[in-house]
């Protein structure tokens, strides 16, 4: 039976299991859904064991569980290794189903290995120590992860670079205790008149983040590969329709695909500071926060970029006010060539379901995970993600449509198939 | 018995009777504290009572009650009008306890009504409706608050100016929905760094309010006067020290004092938008908010102020962004000469006590009703208030003196005699 059949008489069985898994809602973030990680993780167990897979098992963790699962079918046939996670609403784990084609003993002819952990949500906190713990089980010659999206419903893409991310919080104290506005007003720094200004002086007239040293090590493409990139489809009356926004904005010479994809930025995540409840309160707080993030390029390094960060915004701070920064988090950028077997497999398993060869697309999202992956198992990483920009993720209404679904299941297929 | 034996020896029993009526917490904004505020206004009306008050009564308005009591001794002498309010944590009702000595049959000179409302902290928003429908109930020669600061413990001072002021609340919209900050940053204006912009950019590098026609109608005042004025004792370390602050920030050319009395300001009292709970999430929010006032001075008009604001705000709006402006609440400036048989009486009444000649001040707070005292009953305001910046009004721990409460009774007490 040909994959395409296969999906074809089992696409009911395939939606019900998905169904059955996102209705577990596995929220890693909050202490009272452990219960529901937990569940989500024994439903993957039983999954691959259902599918025949071997040495699976429930890794525990100091936080939630990783699901693993091997099939070695001859140990001189390379090795992929998928990650995955099951945390939140796995609007993706399309890498899940597919295996049911594996199973139906119809076509394997690599071994693969699931590694599913249920903290992505939330920083992938103990995923770094697991991978570090476990090289030899995780030994494989390729990871393949579907956490990325494509262009549109009918234009494939494939990954191969995303954006690192430094996130930082900032906490500006002026005077020593909240001030009426009256007797004060006029006469001291407000600390979110002051916060405001600092906010707005990281970015000069051209939307250049202005921290010294911040643009160092981003690589300058050549023309013709930017060239090259401007041929990506995108249709930028499209992109304002979608966000409802009339004009768009950043960094000045650039395209809006590559501001997103291989130019830094500076977003400010949140603010607040004095009174924010309902009516009006007269007050000069003693202290205004903020949560901003950058997200970074190759070969911008996290930890540089966070030093930046927190050297500029203590030289900016005014002189009668003190500053304190807490990092957050991080992650790296990461880059990969088209230029492998794993990009050639990929490529063909999209032209075989979509009659299109893929583009090499560059995510402005983060998985920070993946330079690690590389970094602990000198392995790289094949991004084949299907979701849309229109998916709404991480935000109400979030979706995933059908036809993607399916083809990301013949794509996956497909590719198991080419690479071996 | 002089005033001052008789308060020399009901000392305690002021201090019971302030406890008594602190210890109710008639929190006008709090809805759950309705009966607390109805107690405080019995409580009082209980006092005026005892007093030997006549006409005493509890006035229903559309919100908090306003207690209203008088004592007309002869039509033909004059009148004051004591204005004052028992919401929230009343540090000030000075006035309140020095009428005892008016009971004592002791020197009552001059017919007193009392105007007590409930809703200061609040707006003060039924206060209006309740002068307006009353005018020959309020008729009156001159009116006097307790609302305001004296220099320190033992400099005294008369408030001939208060500070309007226009408060407003702004939301800026960017996209429709928040975005993911990965996929998105770098190419979509983010509504937090546009407001941040806006604000920093309504103060220009002197710290001038940069919104037009924002100084048209202040008073500039003359040399002699910035001289004289520049006598008002004020020890810029002590200041700077009360508040922990290194440096202080303002209008060039202006003295910290001049800055927080005649010369109008603008200040960012809340803000908020994006996610603001404990960690972190890569967000671009559709909406940032912020909740902003500007104190005025003589002849700013808030009405005017607040549509100049408006219309500013609106022209330095992002193109890509929309922004939506609603006026809290306002009030006028408030201008007195000292040229007047009120003020003379009050200058001779601090002597008395503190042996000192109060200076003239003006205050950099507000107090609205003040000027519509003004429209409405056609009588100025004698402000003669005990409080101390160090009082730390409207923070946490605020307080106020014993040696303040005393002096206070005396003074005021001493205001009757020299007025009539």
């Amino acid at each position: 039976m040909s994959i395409k059949t296969y999906i074809e008489s089992n696409k009911e069985r395939f939606l019900d299991e998905l169904f059955e898994l996102i209705k577990i809602p596995s929220v890693s973030a909050v202490t009272d859904h452990n219960n529901d990680t937990r569940k989500a993780a024994e439903f993957l167990l039983n999954q691959f064991q259902n599918l025949g897979m071997n040495n699976c098992e429930i890794c525990e963790t100091k936080g939630h569980p990783i699901v693993y699962a091997e099939k070695i079918i001859d140990k001189n046939l390379p090795t992929v290794l998928v990650y995955g996670h099951y945390d939140v609403q796995p609007v993706d784990p399309v890498e899940l189903w597919d295996t049911e084609v594996l199973n139906n003993n119809g076509g394997l002819t690599c071994n693969v290995k699931f590694m599913i952990e249920g903290e992505e949500e939330i920083g992938s906190d103990n995923l770094e120590a697991f991978v570090k713990e476990n090289k030899e089980k995780l030994k494989c010659d390729i990871i393949i992860v579907s956490d990325t999206g494509m262009i549109n419903k009918t234009t494939p893409s494939i990954t191969v670079g995303l954006r690192g991310l430094a996130y930082l919080e900032v906490e500006l104290t002026g005077p020593n205790r909240d001030l009426h506005s009256g007797h004060y007003g006029g006469s001291v720094a407000n600390p979110i008149n002051s916060l405001a200004k600092m906010i707005s002086s990281l970015h000069d007239e051209n939307h250049k983040v202005t921290i010294p040293g911040f643009y160092d090590d981003v690589i300058n493409y050549s023309d013709e590969q930017r060239e090259k990139d401007s041929l990506i489809p995108f249709d930028l009356n499209e992109f304002k329709d979608s966000l409802k926004i009339k004009d768009i904005l950043g960094e000045k010479d650039y395209s809006t695909v590559e501001r997103r994809s291989i130019r830094p930025c500076l977003d400010v995540n949140g603010i607040w500071g004095g009174y924010t409840e309902e009516g009006s309160k007269t007050v000069i707080p003693s202290k205004a926060y903020a949560k901003i993030s950058m997200r970074l390029v190759s070969n911008q390094d996290w930890k540089k970029i966070s030093r930046l960060f927190t050297e500029h915004m203590q030289n900016i701070t005014p002189k009668g006010m003190s500053i304190k920064i807490n990092e957050h988090h991080g992650g790296q950028p990461y880059l990969t060539s088209t230029d492998s077997k794993a990009y050639s497999a990929a490529s063909k398993a999209y032209m075989s379901v979509f009659n299109k060869e893929p583009f090499a697309v560059k995510d402005g999202g983060s998985i920070p995970i993946i330079a690690q992956f590389e970094k602990e198992l000198g392995v790289k990483t094949i991004l084949m993600g299907f979701g849309l920009d229109s998916d709404a993720i991480h935000s109400p209404n979030e979706h995933f449509g059908l036809s993607n679904f399916y083809n990301g299941i013949e794509t996956i297929s497909n590719f198991y198939k080419f690479y071996s």
